[in-house]
């Protein structure tokens, strides 16, 4: 048990843990498997007794689901059953969704309909629909689950990275999501359901991870839940489009940095499942006949385009991939500039659901459809909008609407008295700003979506111009086959979201949801070239994303970076490491963690030789400190003299402190965590509206573990020091007085600071990572994202002479490190930069997390300075 | 310069280098940076002025052209042209070799057809075309690089994994693969062109960055250079399908097991210009009107197929799945076959093209159309065979296969007598061992095609057998929808080469290659089923070929991997490490090297602290034994006595000896290469015909890197023990004479030995790849796969404790290995095994260089019971 312990343990020393230290996640772990190993050592029958004596009446069913469960698991194999409940569970919950959401959006168009008597009336309905639904979603989230909002796709990036973000993956966190997903997307906003549902179907694979776990040992194991997630990934695009493949691709690109192959069958087999299930929903439902794309298309298959028609899908891709790059600066810039105005913010914060309400207020007015939302198609849902843009027919022959009749939705494009040309220019422009804004919103949403149909009727636009132009066709031999402006929405729709997301594989979703792949090569052409040129100027949305929430990261090298094989890691390491010696004292340790701030110190053999050992983490040494300082210890102290004193007096043998030791040590090795949860705040969440930043699980949702009654609340040593009014004393043991004066304390202590420090208490990573002086940044980088670590020490041959943490990458990687005198930064990356650097006096919670160890010896303010070269 | 080096030196040290030593290729790595040092040190003016002395002609042309290309490096970023350009030339490759294919096919039918008076002349013209080609393409192979023959995947997986294999990627292999190739292929067998064509888009890309490299210094980036490759891989199969996606995650799935996502769009991109411009070569070549599918397919679109279908698409995958691990095994079944008949084996040895001719007059006599091949579609090509069987139409209703017109070459399938359903099963049964007997001719040529072949036949008879169980289709709402044999047919194909080949992109590639996505279900749940079966029977068709040639390999863990969680490294890792000290001296560093056989060997820094310091490549250590005990030391040593004397006679101080020092130390430098290329075997290639197995890259094509005249032929020390004979003097150093008798000699060795040894001269690996005692082995094969690792070490707080090597993690992964009393296997392992032991007795070319270090110290034949032991 212990050993699959330290197993897990190794894992995360290496795989990178930046949100709980060693010490608690080792004890959680114990505790974890104390309490499985428990629940194991029952034998079946009289795990079945117990049910029979607690459950009672589902028992006998229970019994038989624990049978079938443990034949299944121990004859079929369980990878396969877990991923196709994964992908029935999201295909039930996406179609119920979209059943839900359909719902919301006929109720609005009812009661906006059914009130066609007064325009004002009709504003109010129309308004008010929107804005009630979306103070729901804001407010259900913001009071139950801060962390539902956004898109979530940032957060199941990090946390595949390796990082523990455990509050994200909460039962909590789902029903949350999903209440208040559906009720915003019903809202009629433009707001997105593809990466909420990515973060939803992590969620699910996290949460029946749980309750597989229930049934057998394998579900308990760490990095088999991690390849899990990443099949969710690909389940949760697959389910929102029926798209398996590009599912798969999609997740694949913008979760991982390093994929392994030996997921990719689970990532496809989940996603399979998800699509077929979700497509085969609405056939049980007789809404279909069997099962085809999502949003089909009926493109002419003989002739799908003219070889001349490809500059105008390369002018598309290119635009879009402009356009891709001004939507995520645009997002950011609207974070940016509410964080930032101070009075705004302020005003925001003490009403925290204005926000929502102002921006749902501003759209739904413009897009009001006898208002402003007549000249952009304001009626349509995004759904409506899209099918009507990848319309089989022209709209518009020679600029002259009203040749052709409209059936359906598409009317809604045509106004007696403006051009479709116009409205498609103004649905473009207006629903770009509006998406951009929207999508800063604390409700759970993606930008997906409404890129994807702002794209398509980007498309459209140059479809109809290009039909327009060529009324017969560009072929000249002959026969003719005229443009078909559908094609080019179906090739703007994957360039504009490949674009915004730097995917490649928005082509074959586009592929599979319009069931066509006729357009394979226009498409595949125009999402190249607007990733390339989105990708030159600004980072994707998810990488934006993570940047404004500060999660740790690892920017990428980018298209071309030649450049990066010749800086070496001689170039950009820190030299003055921070390092332990094997026979250091007390004080030493002592005096490096206040020094510092690392996460990490390495232990060496000796000064002189510099030999690396291995390293140990910071908050391994403050408990190693403070159980050298601590009280526990004092007391012993205080109780030996006093037996002493009472040996002098008496000679009588003393057994009883023989005891105490060991429950002295007892105490002591759980110390670090109560400490832990004594620091971690239990602040109310819903004070930062706009900030639904990390937060690390609180003390009071952990499941009680450990027998608590011994533990004590001890405090940090070295935060003694700073704030003796901090000092807490909580005499439980009635045996011992702590007698000692405040000076008696000090002299105790200094004595006790020089004793040799004794690291067989002590967690030490045996085998930290190394590098040596020559690696390339490349090399590095490949290593740092393969491994997902977060600090490699830079040795020769043994002896430790640097290190290099993420930060250091990151500034070499984006450009602030010069070799041989030239500055070497990408292309149009002050563009970049100007837009990341004023949000860098903000410190998020997560930042703080970062920062925890530093706070812990030094509770103190940050300074602006230190968290901008912090950020950087 | 020399710090490049260095780095490059590192990449090799830790992604495992297994056919080179370090030595070799620091060698190779300074001549060849020195020549580029030289190279650029030259300005472009005098670069120009060079070229308009040398060249003259057009050398204005040139001139132009450097600038040009110049201009392109600096101003637009290199990446995407030289992917372009891999993409337009691989494309051109396929193209013209597809269009000599089809002129070579026409011309065997129209010999065939034009003697039909007489049926023995038409047989002998219908087989004698097939052997001349075949037997064209085996000779050509054979002669000028056996390295081509085969598919070549398999290779390419071992280069990506990090082994270099210089053979393979050289211009000879690349002309000899093009146009055996395109003879193999034009005979008529049942071969495929996909696997060789991503031997030859790499082959392309490692030329292509040769001739770049001219032109600016990025090419010589090995890493750089591997990111193009893998690039390549999926240019090869894009431009044979016309599928940029499927090519793309076909090479994933075949050639990587970590895959980068920062290599993505490289792929996607260069694989899109590949797939456009091969399909647009036959819209300019006016074969085709626009840009469309290879074998379009016409299927019904509004619906496409009944829910009720589905269970008879799964019959397909699983039926598929079994055939596939049949394919495999009864492809390898005959080469182990041929292999351990001694007799046969040494007659075909002799007669080196007496095998493909052979198999060739099977093959063809069988397909004969008017003998037996009547009863199997024997007259179709493998392009026709495929068109026919995606065909629109139902071949039989009601089993009557009159009933219908049959237009083109979907006559062969209708045999007057016979039913179409025994032409089909016929054709399957046929091609089926003909398939995997074919492939495994020492000609170029793959198995993708043919299966994929195999697989639609398949799939056309069920799907026929479904239309006559169902002649008014399925579905019983009224509208009658019959049943398309065609899309049983598209589902087989994917089917039975996913199984084959154990990739799941099969998919994509079939949609991408018939241009229809409706069918994307059915074949996504028929390739995930084949995939579960192939893969618990057999591996896949590319590893079983590494297993058969013994290339490195690493086994992927499979699908219920679950029991690998609980083994962790201290169950798998060798205790007894060899490994020397910082203060040995070089009578240990001898017996080291004679007791043991591994590539590496560990430093620790005494044999008591055990910590380790390094690890140093045993090359290096033969050297530092050779430079030692070597004769220029020796020399030296008689000088200096020589010296010694002179000056206690004359008391004249010595200058001469320092500059002789100097020249010896120079001398000393280049020792191992010439060491190295003195053992590397010249020995004629064509020797083997059935093993074109590695071979090292002879001294004969490298450039003269070295002033050579310095260099002598050292025998390595510990050989010299062994066989005294071989003791080769070479007196060219006229200075000082040789005059020690053996006994002198040994006396002297006897005293170096003593000494202590000096690493400063030594190559180090300063970190080398560390694991700890509790790491899972499901997290070993993780970094071992990341990282390409040969070894690690096993630490335990700086102190070596273990290694694990592939070997040993290959035996845990296999299932020889038990934990806690259970032996761990997975489910019909045993059927696996029974296979690839009987070819443990063979020792190709590249077991020899595993083995060759030892080699070196012990030249003896190998015991069987030792290869057997090694090839575990």
């Amino acid at each position: 048990m212990s050993n699959l312990n330290l197993g897990f343990s190794l894992y995360f020393q290496m795989y990178g843990r930046y949100t709980q230290d060693l010490g608690v996640h080792a004890k959680e772990e114990a505790a974890r498997l104390r309490e499985s190993g428990q629940r194991r050592s029952l034998s079946d029958r009289s795990r079945s007794l117990d049910l029979l004596e607690f459950k009672g009446r589902c028992a006998k069913c229970q019994i038989c689901t624990v049978r079938c469960q443990k034949f299944l698991i121990s004859r079929v194999g369980e990878d396969w059953i877990f991923l196709s409940l994964l992908g029935l569970v999201t295909a039930l919950l996406s179609w119920g969704m979209d059943y839900c959401i359909a719902i919301c959006e006929d109720a609005h168009k009812w009661m906006y309909g059914g009130l066609d008597s007064n325009v004002l009336l009709q504003y109010l309905a129309w308004v008010t629909y929107s804005v009630v639904l979306i103070t729901f979603s804001a407010g259900f989230t913001q009071i139950l689950a801060p962390q539902a909002a956004g898109s979530g796709v940032p957060e199941m990036k990090t946390i595949l990275r390796g990082v523990v973000l455990k509050e994200y993956l909460t039962f909590k966190t789902f029903v949350v999501k999903v209440i208040s997903l559906t009720f915003a997307l019903g809202s009629g906003m433009p707001l997105g359901k593809e990466s909420p549902f990515v973060h939803i179907a992590g969620l699910c694979a996290a949460l029946l991870c749980k309750f597989m776990s229930l049934f057998g040992g394998i579900y308990e194991n760490e990095s088999r839940n991690m390849e899990m997630l990443a099949a969710a990934c690909a389940v949760g695009v697959s389910c929102c489009f029926a798209s398996p493949i590009g599912g798969v691709l999609f997740s694949i690109e913008v979760t991982s940095t390093f994929f392994a192959v030996r997921n990719y069958w689970r990532g496809f087999f989940a996603a399979t499942c998800s699509a077929f299930f979700f497509r085969l929903l609405p056939v049980w439902n007789n809404d279909e006949e069997t099962i085809t794309a999502l949003y089909k298309t009926h493109f002419r298959l003989d002739f799908p385009f003219d070889l001349r028609e490809l500059p105008a899908f390369a002018v598309i891709g290119i635009a879009s991939g402009f356009g891709g790059a001004l939507f995520v600066y645009l997002n950011r810039l609207i974070v940016q500039f509410i964080r930032t105005q101070k009075t705004i913010n302020r005003f925001l914060m003490k009403k925290r659901l204005l926000y929502p309400v102002l921006v749902t207020v501003i759209i739904s007015t413009l897009t009001f459809p006898p208002g402003f939302g007549q000249f952009m198609a304001g009626q349509l849902t995004q759904k409506e909008s899209l099918v009507t843009l990848l319309d089989n027919r022209t709209w518009a022959k020679q600029g002259i609407a009203e040749e052709f009749d409209y059936i359906g939705h598409s009317q809604a494009w045509i106004h007696p008295q403006v051009n479709v040309f116009v409205t498609l220019v103004l649905f473009i422009v207006m629903k770009f700003w509006m998406s951009a804004l929207a999508t800063t919103m604390p409700v759970p949403c993606g930008a997906f979506l409404p890129t994807f149909v702002i794209g398509a009727a980007f498309g459209r636009l140059v479809g109809e111009s290009m039909a327009a132009w060529f009324p017969d066709g560009i072929s000249t031999d002959g026969t003719i086959y005229p443009i078909v402006p559908g094609s080019y929405a179906v090739v703007g729709a994957a360039a504009l979201s490949g674009a915004v997301s730097h995917t490649v594989s928005t082509a074959v979703i586009v592929i599979e949801l319009t069931g066509q792949i006729s357009h394979i090569l226009p498409v595949m052409i125009a999402v190249i070239l607007a990733n390339a040129v989105a990708q030159s100027l600004q980072p994707s949305l998810y990488d934006s994303i993570i940047r404004i929430k500060k999660l740790p990261y690892l920017p990428e090298l980018g298209w071309g970076h030649h450049e990066k094989y010749n800086i070496r890691v001689e170039d950009i390491m820190v030299r003055d490491v921070r390092y332990i010696t094997l026979n250091c004292t007390y004080r030493d340790l002592h005096n490096v963690l206040l020094s510092g701030n690392l996460k990490t110190l390495a232990l060496v053999e000796t000064a002189e030789s510099m030999i690396l050992l291995g390293s140990i983490e910071h908050a391994q040494l403050q408990s190693l400190l403070s159980q050298q300082l601590g009280r526990s210890r004092r007391l012993e102290y205080i109780r030996e003299q006093a037996a002493a004193e009472k040996k002098r007096l008496s000679m009588v043998s003393n057994t009883g402190s023989e005891e105490d030791c060991h429950r002295v040590s007892q105490e002591v090795r759980f110390q670090i965590s109560t400490e832990e949860s004594s620091f971690s705040p239990t602040r109310p969440s819903p004070l930062k509206p706009l900030k639904p930043a990390l937060k690390r699980s609180s003390v009071a949702e952990r499941p009680t573990e450990l027998p608590t009654s011994k533990t004590h609340t001890f405090t940090d040593n070295s935060t003694l020091r700073m704030s003796p009014s901090k000092y807490i004393l909580i005499l439980d043991d009635g045996d011992v007085e702590d007698d000692m004066t405040l000076r008696e304390i000090t002299e105790w202590e200094e004595k006790q600071l020089d004793e040799q420090v004794n690291f067989n208490n002590c967690k030490i990573d045996p085998a930290p990572f190394q590098l040596v002086e020559r690696t390339s940044l490349h090399k590095t980088h490949t290593i740092f994202a393969l491994l997902g670590l977060d600090h490699a020490y830079v040795t020769s041959i043994g002896r430790l002479i640097g290190v290099v943490s993420l930060k250091e990458l990151r500034k070499a990687i984006e450009g602030s490190v010069t070799v041989k005198g030239v500055k070497v930064r990408p292309p149009l990356a002050s563009f970049r930069d100007s837009g990341t650097s004023s949000s860098e006096s903000e410190a998020t919670e997560l930042h703080k997390l970062w920062d925890r160890n530093k706070n812990m010896s030094l509770p103190r303010e940050q300074t602006p300075s230190e968290s901008a070269e912090k950020s950087q």
